[in-house]
């Protein structure tokens, strides 16, 4: 690799010439020994190594958490093509959010973007077309600090066959979910009907949510995935992971013939 | 590894002698530490190192996403056994092609081939029984610049049990296809016999297509498969992924003995 | 990573100033080359380096297959969110066991916690709450070195749709368990209900298998996942392989509309 | 790496002393820097560096691909616990084949040893209990270089479920097989009964196999899994990966409620 170096105009130069610019994903060029080479094939991304970006030590790690749970989260089918977002609040009530239309499992720094807890843009990008969701759900949970949306087959599957909220009860993994510390309770999710207009979509769910007497983990959209959020990006994915669970689960009893 | 080398007849020589020649797959041969290894074993690939390849640098890296995809779409369980075969369109109107029977899920640059617009080898190589319909799917969309041809038992099933064209319908990834902007539509998949003589096929596929009004991003052969395509290999590979997920949800949902 | 070192008050400094502290998963900062870098980001884990732990090492390498053990068995989906517990037993009787709420699949040595044979905890930390399941196992199962407790949904479902004991005979691989060297045999399964007072529920397992004549390789819990063991991590591995092939197999008998 | 050494009496000793004897897995001990640490723990095998094996190159180069087979059919479910066997027939008509009892998915080459043209142990290991079928094949099918013996649920689930020999038509993929080049066409795959008297299963199956005209391309042992079979391993594992996908099918068609 010490052949390699990033010039001033952004581009990446070996003794083959230029192999490609900053924010490309590339293959070898002159970077590992010639004779040999891995049979699984290395990618490099060619990063922007000055100046230091602007962004807050503290924004930049949650985007590299976010990053981790997208790869997760793909390598799981759970957010294939462009779809799914995801989005992490800050100590001054900024948002790190997914920019609009990144695939989920290769998010780079650069698909991470900031801004102001209403959902503006504080950086000049575009974030994800369903902020508003985001923006309602971290204004109703005051101690939430991430969301995720994943878009599983499980979860796009229960949500079109389900007349009604789901009902999810007698499962131990139940009590991955805060408050919760037995299998013998039981948990609703919401499901609310698609819509294009996510203000107004935004607003459907604000109303069912209005009762904060009831609990809330999670919720579904019929035909588009599930939202569900935490104090960190490890209890989001926590979340995620026991949510996916009982949809597989749920999803599987309806297969079985003899019940 | 800079004790290895390849000698002008084509053999890896390392201080313990020959370990293999061009094109081979080895074991580690004296490149690595001999006390301790990794417990997963890495396979080396002896590669030609001169002279250089004449292929342009643009047919490179074609080769190198469709190295990537073959790679990935394996991972998935899509392009089992030696199926589906790959290509992208260069700016000179040529074809990098996946060569012939080749294994999908390893591919190394000598499996992409160079064909001219009509599908005939510009390199002695053969391409894919298949090119055919890449021809046509080129000639019929003049912005596509690469064809996918997946192989996936989801896809397989769904073409052997549709009697008639597949229609997808209130799905939110419908939105990964270009011009859908709500899940409120339906795309029409075409399912067309499967036959040995591409040719024919071809003209089959080209006939039902004739309608420039109607819109298409993909069609199914019966027992063998789905073509998408798209404006780049990552476009193609949304696509790939946003089929596998609609066709993974309706093959599901017959499964349902309570819809 | 030659210019990373951890200061004393525990903080990894490079060259960029503090990039984290003892406990910290961090993305590289300084310690990987700047103008290229790998395309999937590698996190390190800032790590206590001095004092050296005055566990044994029987303890750490048992804690070490443990970890092993967590991360496969979560790359197959069996341990999701924080489900799960594992323990192994040491020579003088003590328990290497998982810490109370640690995610199985992302074990690290800190996540291991010493108890005696009676579940008591001899290092500070909250093992598992469902310890006495464990101290119960060991206690009937002498030969006993290792137990595992897996959380996979076809446990899950399959004990949710048993009325009584799973029965499984007929498979070949019958045989990973020890002393059966045909496939035509019968294993019973108990399935007992959930509960989550953990001392009730060992002398319900207990009471079960009082009969030493009756032959056991694990049990399940309704709506919660399995129990199996073996004379090393390695065996009972092997055992969970075995039941998660049978459970699956059951299940999916039970999806085919044609038996 | 380079403070590890393999003393004598095989131990490898580094600064810490002795961190394992050879073929034991051991976790990192002084081989890697200490305030750092991969976040994803690596293993190290560790592996006896001197005297040479006396084995051949070419039984060494079908090992390496046998234990590489393993790996990978492991990675898809195929070879759970310790089920599943494999071997190559070399020049000399001896077989490289598994040791029984071992687990195919983390073989080593102590895992793979030497035969003669009848199953009987060259090097004083003990060879699968299944190396009569294997002997049986390379009897039939003078052409076979290597046999695969994997273990899938959806193989043996097909097997329980089916009453006679399975018959697969009109699949695109049936042309993986040698000498097939229309999905027109129709193979047929024997089941048999299970039976651990391997010497009379491999008299049953000669019986069964003794028509010449017949074209076989694998079989299927009733609640055990399937052999298949090729002129190299990677004909084999095209010729699994075919079957399993065929299976796959075949078991996913009889859970739709709607066929």
């Amino acid at each position: 690799m010490i052949s390699a170096s990033v010039t001033d105009f952004g581009q990446l130069t070996t003794a083959r010439g230029n192999c490609g610019t900053i924010g490309d994903t590339v293959t070898n060029c002159g970077m590992v020994p010639d004779s040999v080479q891995l049979r699984q094939p290395v990618n490099f991304l060619v990063v922007q190594t000055s100046p230091e970006t602007s962004m807050s030590p503290e924004f930049q790690q949650r985007a590299a958490e976010l990053i981790d749970a997208g790869r997760l989260l793909y390598s799981m089918g759970m957010v294939p093509a462009t779809s799914g977002n995801f989005s992490a609040r800050l100590k001054d009530n900024t948002l790190a959010i997914t920019v609009s239309g990144r695939h989920k499992g290769h998010l780079t720094p650069a698909d991470i973007m900031l801004a102001d807890a209403t959902g503006r843009s504080l950086d000049g990008n575009r974030p994800s077309a369903e902020t508003l969701l985001h923006v309602q759900i971290y204004h109703r949970f005051p101690e939430a600090c991430c969301i995720l949306h994943p878009h599983s087959v499980n979860a796009t599957l229960l949500s079109l066959l389900a007349d009604a909220d789901i009902e999810l009860r007698d499962y131990e993994i139940l009590k991955a979910f805060p408050g919760i510390d037995t299998h013998e309770c039981k948990i609703t999710v919401p499901v609310f009907a698609n819509d294009q207009d996510i203000s107004r979509l935004a607003t459907v769910v604000a109303t069912r949510m209005a009762d904060t007497n009831e609990v809330f983990h999670g919720y579904l959209i019929r035909g588009h995935g599930f939202y569900t959020w935490g104090n960190s990006v490890k209890d989001a994915l926590r979340h995620v992971e026991a949510f996916e669970f009982l949809f597989d689960c749920e999803m599987r009893r309806k297969g079985v013939s003899h019940e």
